[in-house]
């Protein structure tokens, strides 16, 4: 079943049929003031925190899943009869409502038809401000003149904090004020002095009604589905002190036949009449924004900030699915996952405020090239999150973070993992920029003391070091990758072992590059030792094992009755290089052979049922082939990608990424059920009736680190210090790929020509018209606009 | 407005429109498994706790407001037109479906009429059972034969914890499991092996289908007022692994004209076909207990048992409003206030889990004549939850609570109030019982020690004298008994200082009773050196004050622009005896000309717009007149008759009483909003258009101490060592009134005329025939029923 298309040129998903599997969302807005929308206009939106800072109010888990929303309800005041701009929340029958949803990147729009009346209602937030635009244009086509009342339906957080809103009911239904002057809706409370007031008003047409109580607008006993005010053609005029508030505003439209007439609503946080903490009042915003003219300015500065972010990387190959991914939308999630963590969808209900340390250092690989300088800025952050000891804290959060004051977590809270992201990060950030210098850059750790970058990279290695387990390899801690497993202070990990082993030959890499020798020899040592720890503890005769307990007890061992294969470890000895080439090749066939499906390749097989004794195993909450427990986890499936490419193997590179691309489920979305434009979290794998069907869209590790794995190893361009490496792992039947890329500045059109049809090795590269030794695109020899000829073979 | 009225011979408040202003709730089942349900059988249930053991979903503060709940779905299967038992959640129109539900005191019924057939719905939780009984009886009033499909709806939790059911859904959403087997729904996770299974089961007709996944049933865009399943006719035999659960079992009765037929449903904790931790299995219960016989004995042992807690006082007076209440609804509360505490209500969404301590105390009071033995064990809790230091544990967890090892809370975090109350409840607790003997009891406290009950008594007043401030008065630490005043470690508290007054009184009279001298003659001395700083300190003119901040400021007095004038201090001036009988009378006169209003005696007036420097006023986030903010906060209403009482003054004290008496606004209901059998936590106060409008019924300390207002002070009916003191305070125009009291397993039946319109003042009591001497009904007098006629005069 297909439910939309890409439309590439436009930079937008088009959604023909508004009943989708699931809601499809979009994004909204800055760090400022954000929000999400759904095919149906649900969502909410939020200033500076999804947690902490809530406007739109969103009850999570209901029925419909995405209620409320961003709701204009029209009226045909002839009949009485309405419905809504989106379908729903009035859901009239989609035999006599026609509906497209054009998600835009930072914009949605909603085209409906009805009753010969047509309406195109345009939601976004300005560029840099903290309000958001809600637009209707309302055309009649139809042969008489009509007239059609229009309803705003915005229902209104009671407090700023998510939790205090939905739970702490006898105090947050108490609190709200909602009255109706100077042409506005003004919501306060006085609950944080840094955010008390908000806005709701309209221009473009006289308001006749208004209503500012929740209860009042709807009535008891009904829903957003058919509000009495709507029915009965007419607000109350009502006010609110405490239960509950929304901003409804109702004006009403004379349309001869023919005739358009657009109305442009703003919510805004700040007070309707004054400026506050720097941002201007809403009466100052209705008269400067609230013009067609503005209107359409500003969404062009949306659509060209875009086109900025994105224009730095596309491609064309012979996979229509992978370009319109690579190119729009799959860019577009790595901005998000980047800008909003883990802390708003319609899964993350707010409590998730703040930056896990992990998520945070892998979120940043994808967008280096796009938007250097937040990324610069965000590394600064998350580095002065990493404790004097070495590890990183669970969480930093980045409005009260105090670097230097933060208490160090007890060893047992850590992750082995977190800050053994950092060499690969920091190392693409330098490789990216140039800016070797960042290494000298001085950063105060989280609790005490300060180091150069360079010295936070290498206190990383020591904290694993410190934290070695019987075996020489490195304890798992609370956690290393996978939060659901355990291995605790005495247990090791080979996933942290491998990525420990790849931090080393990173660090060793800068290190010479800044010829910093000892500290090169001193990580090589540290490689080695780590190395012949693997060789004599790790293997398992065809695979790598997952962990090792505090007992000897194994983890991703066929001696075992369940988990004998696990995903993580293979891959990242493939992609670190302490596995032998064989035994990269032997483990990376082992994890085809078991854990791959037709829908992705699972974590573990097969999934857990009983626990194993001296691993934490949390994820027996579980069913099999459930998130943790076996299922599809996408964001490991990146890494099968990555480990093929090590191993030269584009045709199976290929085939993982497509089994679990988004966009080649776009006709068959009954499967996919999310988004056929975003990245999910994970599938559920083959050992459940929902096999195929993936969840928790958007905010996913899977964003970058599967950008990652087709930008810079399928098609292989990985940023080195001295200039663009190019070396492409694709599909043998491929006649080739282009890609424009900017690169330090300048911009190179890369065309990749496949004449023999393998699946990598680069013959030749010919730069500007001058061949070049090697596969690495000279950054000095770059001009502003550079072609780049590379032929394979 | 009238929506219904107290049908008194049945125990049970009649609805007779089920589209009330707020949903009318009712309570089912015990601590072991209990619920709520509302008048449209919206509304959850729980094992053990409302927030970690939740069982049916709520989403709280929705539209409409108390869904999902229990829902149950008629279908004429020749017309394909459907509605619910309940009127909502399909919501028919009231024109042509007839509604009536009737609120027992444990169960709830729902009789429905609509298309010619008749429903009846029951609902409760057997007495010391883990499930919970839907019983549906059809009939069929038209004179054709009818085939009726009935399908039942339960939004079961995925997660046991209220907050990871419903915020944490990128875990909650992917742990739950439900299958159809042995002719029950099966739901079970892997989150608690403590509680880990449900079974949802139906006797009495065949399973035709069933759908155990809620998406499934619902259908998309779908809400609970139209589910595909019911629209179809048929349920689609859904399993579900991960998302959402619920348990639909569909059956068909074919029904001659006049035919009725009963269908039972049980829902409960345990598996289906094994019995688990001394739970039956679902197999069994639905053998043992689905048959019409069973269900009416279970019903019927309800209906006892609450009969055997209410008979023990109940009362004929000139007010039906007061009788109904008194003797049925308003003493069902004070049981739902002892048995739930504050954590099981629409406002309530579970996170106060556990016995906040002051409430505890207090919520004891009501029920010590009814059920001694529960409150004996609830007292011994408690009393555990005293620290060594004196003061209380904010919150006592009966589930985990450790006595001897919890952590003594910092000082800043004590309420200077909640061990203070103990004195009012234990004195309560030995006259009623007589047990003085119990004073002995050695319990620890909370955190090391142990001592005798009266030691308890005795070193909670201890700690007041340990946190005295620099007027001699007591110090207000977080709070007092209102959670929005705090005048810390240093600022006094005028109501705290009171109380510890009338504790020093009172402990004082215990150890006379005992033959401890030295104590008694500690306590007095305490009293007397108190007193004389409030002499000095607390007198602000024409009333007390509130409180005196660190600096010198005063709350409540007559130099401040806001809170000039509050009623805590002075309501407990007059009770506690501390006031002198010429100061009580101007103070509480001041309480009335400032204070009183048509629908209850508001906290303080004029309400706070401002900081009081040196005061803590979290008030502040409320706007005037909403909850502690110079709102009617109820319970504070019933010290005030009280207070009147002790005054003498009956008339006053009956105009409070009836002030914000629920039953009186029953043809009112637009007014007061909240259920008319239910008294509320607070009515917003005359600063707001929702002046009358009443807030957060059910839990709240207004149940128990109302319930002391009127029956030990209006209606006078005190416990005392030696027999049962008569002493009441009544308005002048009544000629007398009626009770029929248990004291001590014997009967009293007591009939008091009041020949000569006074307000108070026993002239004369004559025992079974004999006159008595003064006014206290001796213990070793009574037989098993006694005639006590009671002269005032």
């Amino acid at each position: 079943m297909q439910y939309g298309y890409f439309d590439d040129a436009r930079r937008e998903y088009v959604i023909t049929r508004p009943d989708t599997p699931k809601s499809w969302i979009n994004y909204l807005g800055s760090r400022l003031y954000g929000g999400i929308i759904t095919q149906n206009a649900g969502g909410y939106s939020f200033f500076r925190s999804g947690g902490m800072g809530r406007i739109l109010r969103m009850r999570f888990n209901g029925v419909p899943l995405d209620q409320p929303g961003r709701y204009l309800y029209l009226r045909d005041d002839a009949s009485g009869d309405y419905w809504s701009a989106s379908w729903q929340p009035v859901g009239k029958s989609l035999e006599t409502y026609r509906s497209t949803v054009r998600h835009g990147l930072g914009y949605s729009i909603f085209e409906s038809e009805y009753a010969q009346i047509r309406s195109e209602f345009i939601c976004f937030i300005p560029r840099g401000q903290a309000f958001e635009y809600w637009a209707l244009t309302v055309t009649n086509t139809s042969s008489t003149p009509r007239q059609i009342s229009v309803f705003s339906y915005a229902e209104l957080a009671n407090e700023w904090h998510f939790r205090q809103d939905l739970e702490n009911l006898q105090y947050s239904q108490y609190i709200v004020q909602a009255t109706f002057h100077d042409g506005m809706i003004h919501r306060r409370n006085n609950t944080n002095p840094g955010q008390n007031e908000l806005y709701f008003g309209l221009a473009g047409a006289e308001i006749v009604s208004y209503d500012a109580d929740r209860d009042t607008f709807l009535g008891n006993y009904r829903t957003q589905s058919n509000p009495i005010a709507v029915e009965q053609g007419r607000c109350a005029n009502s006010s609110t002190l405490g239960d509950n508030s929304c901003a409804s505003l109702h004006t009403v439209l004379n349309l001869v036949p023919g005739a358009s007439h657009q109305v442009i609503f703003v919510l805004g946080i700040g007070s309707p009449t004054q400026s506050w903490h720097g941002l201007p009042s809403g009466k100052s915003i209705l008269a400067e924004y609230a013009t067609p003219d503005r209107l359409n300015h500003e969404l062009s500065l949306i659509q060209n900030e875009w086109r900025e972010h994105l224009d730095t990387l596309q491609v064309k190959t012979p996979d229509s699915d992978l370009n319109s991914m690579i190119n729009v939308w799959h860019a577009y999630q790595t901005h998000m996952t980047f800008n909003w963590s883990r802390g708003v969808s319609l899964v993350e209900a707010g409590d998730r405020d703040g930056l896990g340390y992990r998520d945070t250092v892998q979120d940043m690989l994808a967008v280096t090239h796009s938007i250097p300088t937040p990324v610069e800025e965000r590394l600064d952050l998350i580095l002065t999150g990493q404790t004097s000891e070495g590890g990183g804290m669970p969480l930093v959060k980045p409005l009260s973070h105090r670097p230097g004051h933060e208490k160090a977590p007890d060893i047992e809270q850590y992750r082995s993992d977190d800050t053994l992201w950092l060499p690969i990060t920091v190392s693409n950030f330098v490789f990216e920029t140039g800016n070797l210098a960042y290494l000298d850059k001085v950063l105060p750790y989280a609790d005490k003391n300060k180091a150069t970058v360079f010295g936070h990279l290498k206190q990383a290695l020591q904290f694993s070091i410190d934290h070695k387990g019987k075996n020489g390899l490195i304890q798992g801690l609370a956690a290393d990758w996978n939060d659901c497993v355990k291995f605790g202070t005495t247990g090791e990990s080979l996933f942290t072992t491998f990525l420990f082993y790849k931090g080393c030959v990173l660090v060793a890499e800068l290190a010479r590059l800044k010829g910093f020798e000892s500290d090169a020899a001193w990580c090589e040592t540290q490689a080695q030792t780590v190395k012949a720890s693997i060789d004599a503890a790790g293997w398992d005769g065809e695979w790598f094992v997952r962990g090792i307990s505090a007992t000897g007890g194994k983890l991703g061992s066929k001696s075992n009755h369940e988990g004998k294969i696990y995903l993580e470890s293979n891959v990242w000895a493939a992609i670190s290089g302490a596995a032998s080439r064989e035994q990269a090749r032997q483990c990376m066939d082992a994890v085809h052979e078991h854990l791959a499906s037709e829908h992705g390749v699972a974590l573990c097989e097969p999934p857990h049922t009983e626990p194993i004794p001296g691993v934490g195993l949390s994820l027996l909450v579980y069913p099999p082939s459930h998130k943790e427990n076996g299922g599809i986890f996408c964001h490991s499936n990146s890494w099968a990608i990555v480990a093929e490419c090590v191993l030269g193997r584009g045709d199976r590179a290929y085939e993982y990424y497509r089994s679990y691309l988004p966009a080649r489920y776009n006709a068959q979305a009954e499967i996919h059920q999310a988004e056929p434009y975003v990245y999910c979290q994970f599938t559920y794998g083959k050992h459940t009736p929902r096999f195929g069907e993936s969840r928790n869209p958007w905010l996913t590790g899977t964003a970058s680190w599967t950008y990652v794995a087709v930008t810079q190893y399928l098609l292989g361009l990985q940023p080195a210090l001295t200039g663009l490496k190019v070396n492409p792992c694709i599909p043998a039947a491929w006649d080739g790929f282009e890609v424009r890329r900017r690169f330090r500045g300048k911009w190179i059109n890369l065309k990749v020509e496949n004449p023999t049809h393998v699946q990598g090795g680069v013959k030749q590269i010919i730069l500007n018209g001058n061949p070049i030794q090697g596969n690495i695109i000279p950054a000095d020899q770059l001009l502003d606009e550079n072609v780049a000829q590379v032929i394979l073979g």
